[in-house]
């Protein structure tokens, strides 16, 4: 969708998100306080994501939630377009993915899009891409997912076994769609016009409910994959979509990997991470200290405070402290900005040892754990699973 | 290229095709006497379909020959869309290409392309598509290829192999494009869009120069594959163009599996080749009988004839007399078509033997010969080949 204000399609975000915009013309749903809380009390477990509004809207997870209280299990799809390293804005999203499989015991299905990526054109070659796609897997890898129910794949390597049914959701969706959906034009490469086929097969790989964990701006794959999957014989995928992390220069558009002030990459050192911090976090302080003790500052455009919001700051007591202190003038900005730094510097050096320890466990992800064997026994698409609709 | 009069895309022939018309329309070159002279010279036999001028159009045949002359290998490329069962129309191709094969003792690829099918929507299901490629197969075995030098295969099984260099070839192609050169509209879907850069891998499967024997209605992959085959660091495919054997009811559009009455099957029985070549064969001769002595027949548009013309009848002096004794009046159309059943019943019992025999040479086809074991070892578009032009 775009706007004169603000633009989110999923390769691009622009400008400040109206967010409650977004659910309106998307179509999509505002995850309640009554869904969060009923999702919280049968996940066994509140999550910070959850109560805090970074997940804030939805599209059958009322239905989702039934189901698993009905006894039916669910499974998750989340994925990752491999065009660089990956920044905190990335891997928040998963984190959250591996606790829900925590919490639902479910299994977890992780795309890697590098043919996305080089279609895209945003990588010059299809090798940098599959590089990345493998770098990126590790910090995946690293967020906790159990071995054994979480198949992580690269859709240039998986292929063979998913070409079959991407070939059928491809032929239930045509040019004008794609058109209408995602922007798509004459110059748009012909490999590119197919892919969307490619991330909707995924949603499809159990015959159960797919619920996806996403930021918002994926949601039209799901639109698309929501028009096609019932006439194949499918069930409509599920989505929890959120909010971006802001970028560390304030809150328009998203973290970008192409401008490395806007974001703080996982294998940054504690001294780029201060550095980034002090240097470039936007900040809701005023000019000088005497002003700010004086008037205040505003922690909505606050980043430091956003992100200890959004994600670092997980007791609801502190953070409501920061704010208060912050108002009040009492909280410097440089005050907060120590907060957070000690906290990002926490996370990542715990993040960057489970990453150098899931090199030995990648193969489980990749190849040989449970799920995975077992995927790549299969091919999908082999049955004549689909309706004919004429 | 359509016309008021007839229109030949890759997907549908109508009316009385132009070919002279098709050469100027698709750009391509003429035949030439002296190039089929050289042809053979080098080939170190003639064959009927160059002679005949059923093969007389081509892209870079003579590029080919400067090659071969050189010392340098060429490989041959052809396919088929398997979405029924083959008549006589489609084999002629086959026979052509393994005796290139033999003359020119090189690699051959022949793509099945049931993903093609499928998304044309020629098919109601994909294991439709699949079924008839396996049925397929056998009959283009039964053509005479060298087990160990020849590679059949379907794209939804070899996609694992060959979809990072199809992905590089959609990239360099846009929806423009395939509308301008197909004729796709938004009505066409994201599947059958990609698809072209399905058909153009095979003609980088060797460092050496592709030659694809086909029908002139296939050009608009080659002039596709031509334009960017070089940015990718491969070269520009060569092609041989024929004609389309007429259908049995006359010399308009192509035999088609969808209207029995044009075709003849190569499953056909003897009877059944009897009985449609009297019933359905369109002829040039006269009226009555008496009227047919006495003003002579037509063999321009005497099916009969043009079918001995262009495959059935190898002696060039029995050709020559049963032109002139059909001109003359003293040959009846029932008796061109008496020669031309024997003929087709003759050549159908060798196939369907052959296609019997096939069953046990198959796999080599496919599988396990020294040509098809190297293919599924290898996977395209790994490397960076493309050559970046921004």
């Amino acid at each position: 969708m775009t706007d004169k204000d603000f633009s989110v399609t999923p390769w691009e975000v622009s400008g400040v998100v109206d967010y409650a915009r977004l659910i309106r013309d998307f179509g999509t749903q505002p995850l309640t306080e009554e869904l969060g809380r009923k999702f919280s009390a049968l996940a066994g477990e509140k999550h910070l994501a959850i109560e805090r509004g970074v997940y804030y809207s939805h599209r059958d997870l009322d239905l989702v939630l039934k189901d698993y209280e009905a006894g039916k299990k669910f499974f998750l799809y989340t994925g990752r377009g491999p065009s660089g390293p990956m920044h905190i804005g990335h891997i928040i999203q998963f984190y959250l993915t591996s606790w829900l499989q925590k919490r639902f015991g479910v299994n977890t299905y992780v795309q890697l899009t590098d043919d996305e990526k080089f279609l895209e054109e945003k990588s010059p070659t299809l090798e940098e891409t599959n590089r990345w796609a493998k770098e990126n897997a590790l910090d995946i890898a690293a967020a906790g997912f159990d071995p054994d129910r979480t198949f992580i794949f690269q859709d240039t390597e998986y292929i063979g076994n998913i070409y079959r049914l991407a070939v059928k959701v491809a032929r239930k969706v045509n040019f004008s769609v794609v058109r209408a959906v995602f922007g798509f034009t004459g110059e748009t490469n012909i490999g590119f016009a197919f892919y969307p086929a490619v991330q909707v097969v995924p949603s499809l790989f159990e015959d159960s409910r797919c619920l996806i964990p996403c930021a918002i701006d994926q949601d039209p794959f799901w639109r698309v994959q929501r028009d096609i999957a019932e006439s194949l014989g499918y069930r409509k995928a599920a989505a929890l979509h959120s909010k971006f992390l802001p970028p560390l220069t304030g809150v328009a558009g998203k973290m970008s990997a192409s401008m490395p002030e806007t974001a703080i990459y996982l294998s940054d050192t504690p001294e780029q991470v201060r550095q980034k911090i002090w240097k470039n976090a936007f900040s809701g302080g005023r000019a000088t200290i005497e002003e700010h003790r004086r008037l205040g500052g505003d922690p909505d455009v606050d980043v430091p405070y956003l992100w200890l919001q959004m994600f670092f700051e997980g007791d609801d007591a502190k953070l409501k402290k920061l704010h208060d202190d912050y108002v009040s003038g009492k909280l410097l900005s440089g005050e907060m900005k120590e907060v957070l730094i000690e906290k990002v510097t926490r996370f990542l050096k715990g993040h960057q040892e489970r990453r150098e320890r899931a090199r030995d466990s990648l193969d489980s992800f990749t190849r040989s754990g449970r799920l995975a064997s077992a995927m790549w026994a299969k091919t999908y698409g082999l049955d004549t699973k689909e309706i004919n609709r004429g």
